[in-house]
């Protein structure tokens, strides 16, 4: 299961919104091939497998991470697939929370004969598909705030100067991770502040994220480097204000614009991810300012923190968060399964909001 | 010389404010005594590893990490035993900066035609001895800043509440680096807000370091915690004004008194290092809150960093070092050979501000 674990990993973001999934076949104690989910529309892990096994999968086991498919979708449903090549048991890490298959994919195989195990490793690949099964359980992207800080916790100092607080081993790092999310997220002020251009620069055969921009008046500078690359670059604005002018002349560059409810210092974030969602976005990297990121806070919209300590103190008044209002020690939000990553001097902690396990709980548009 | 950093380290926190220093004695091939710095006034490596091997020092070759002294200190001089043992060769690692020594102990044993070897693994004995060198150089105590804040920087909540941001493992380790310096430093409101007693619990064989508080008007609460433990640790307040009173009433409980420059608000800092100098204070651990950590900070009186980050967002203004103006970020203090601990969810920082290496070059009492 973990070979499978492994073959799956190498399709992160790259089938997204499908879950990235590995699938391993093995006969008479030999690993005869491995198969992973490919882009989006195209063949599932099991049947990724099974083409490469061709008639060699009559009689073998197959090792899978996700339960295998049992509906009609992109693709035929994978249950039928492992049927007729006939594979002689399966052997499966978590269920497919997708209420179309959650059981009915393992039910169809064992109607069919097949022994089924289920539930190996399950924590590791709940953890590994977290954006998936947050996307599938509460109708949402999975949310991941990133900051970048000072080791005393401020964003910039005294002067609003910021470039740079990382070095550039963490920088690299964010452009990894945005080129593993389907959207990169940030308010007005951040892209103006820092000119940013949001896409993903550096990263071998990245897959460009969507560049959404919470932008209540339209804002947006045309002359700016993020509306400057629109062509090149898929590019959202959200905003607030009828402005058809303003709208008109940003669509003519290439961003689209998409209008919300809100007021006019901030647009709606339950419609923000509504629309998100129904434009397949199971993966949200959060680069937001201070304000932006207390709104996502408090709504509980955070599901990972992943947060960039510069080797530097900086002092000042700029801290990050400092308008979030937490009554109190024991009302903190803590984070939980900390990991740490060490480059060249920075920090990156990783944690998840206490307020949920992989999303439950979660506020989430209706 | 490994060996001798090794046996060196077990004598940390024993013998201020002499260095710790670790001795080998080899013979043919093999070890025949080991040697570390005993308690202040009491044998010094090199002796304490030439009285184990008796006779058997003659000829061999002593691996020491730090040169050995020349002159009657507490001790008569080790240069003297070793040439007396008859000891062939000297591998030595950093040379003595104490200025009765400083290579005329080097001298003394290639005088006397012993071979002799220097400036070995020198950076892991400077790093070893950091606090010893500072107190040499800079005649003032090394001085360790010790801050516990959330991932967003924040030293309490909205209300005040702090305890606790940190976990267990993370604040018992606070005790072994307090049972580890020589003096553990706060400043009256500190204490009075945690009721902070700054002894070491906990930690076995502790030797309990001074206790000082900066009070410039003696306002300390003669029913806090740390008042009535005075006659059980031994306690120190640093106080402007003259109230012979309220000073009479704290000698009567055990604490003792100095009176410094400054003015009703602050201590003069560079007068309360040159007492804890002449105290032999050689490691202050500062448990400082926001405000006197500044003053430090702003006096370039920190030499190391060690920032506990709890497994928590507090949000809120109570941000650390956010009264300290750095006026743009190439002024921010950068935080060298930073080292990362993981404490069960928490994290240990440790780095060094950039403005030294080793306290080269710090402010210093004339």
């Amino acid at each position: 299961m973990d070979l499978a674990i492994s073959e799956a990993e190498k399709s992160r973001g790259l089938c997204s919104p499908n879950p990235f999934v590995g699938a391993i076949l093995v006969k008479d104690g030999s690993i005869i091939a491995k198969g992973r989910t490919q882009a989006y529309g195209k063949d599932h892990a099991e049947v990724d497998a099974l083409k490469k096994a061709g008639n060699q999968a009559l009689g073998a086991t197959m090792y899978v991470s996700l339960e295998p498919c049992c509906h009609f979708g992109k693709t035929p449903p994978c249950t039928q697939a492992i049927i007729k090549a006939g594979i002689k048991k399966v052997v499966a890490g978590i269920t497919d929370p997708n209420p179309r298959v959650a059981g009915k994919g393992f039910a169809e195989l064992r109607q069919a004969g097949i022994e089924v195990v289920q539930g190996v490793r399950e924590d590791k690949i709940r953890r590994q598909n977290e954006a998936f099964l947050c996307y599938i359980q509460n109708k949402r992207p999975f949310i991941i705030w990133k900051s970048a800080l000072s080791w005393d916790g401020k964003y910039a100092a005294s002067d609003g100067s910021s470039q740079w607080i990382t070095n550039e081993k963490a920088r690299n790092l964010v452009h990894t991770y945005r080129a593993a999310s389907d959207a990169v997220l940030a308010g007005i002020r951040s892209v103006h502040v820092d000119d940013a251009m949001l896409n993903a620069r550096g990263v071998r055969g990245a897959k460009q994220a969507l560049r959404v921009v919470l932008d209540p008046q339209l804002d947006l500078d045309p002359g700016s480097r993020f509306a400057q690359s629109a062509m090149q670059y898929p590019s959202l604005v959200f905003h607030q204000a009828h402005m058809p002018d303003k709208q008109k002349r940003l669509n003519q560059m290439g961003i689209d614009t998409i209008r919300v409810a809100g007021n006019p210092e901030a647009v709606d974030l339950d419609e923000v991810l509504r629309h998100l969602y129904q434009l397949q976005i199971s993966t949200l990297l959060l680069e937001a300012g201070s304000q932006l990121s207390e709104s996502f806070f408090r709504k509980r919209l955070v599901d990972k923190c992943l947060l960039f300590l510069g080797n530097k103190i900086l002092g000042g008044e700029r801290a990050m968060l400092s308008g979030l209002k937490l009554p109190s020690i024991d009302k903190a939000i803590n984070l939980l399964d900390v990991q740490v990553k060490q480059l060249e001097g920075n920090i990156l902690l990783i944690g998840y909001p206490e307020w949920q396990g992989f999303c439950e709980g979660a506020t989430a548009p209706q």
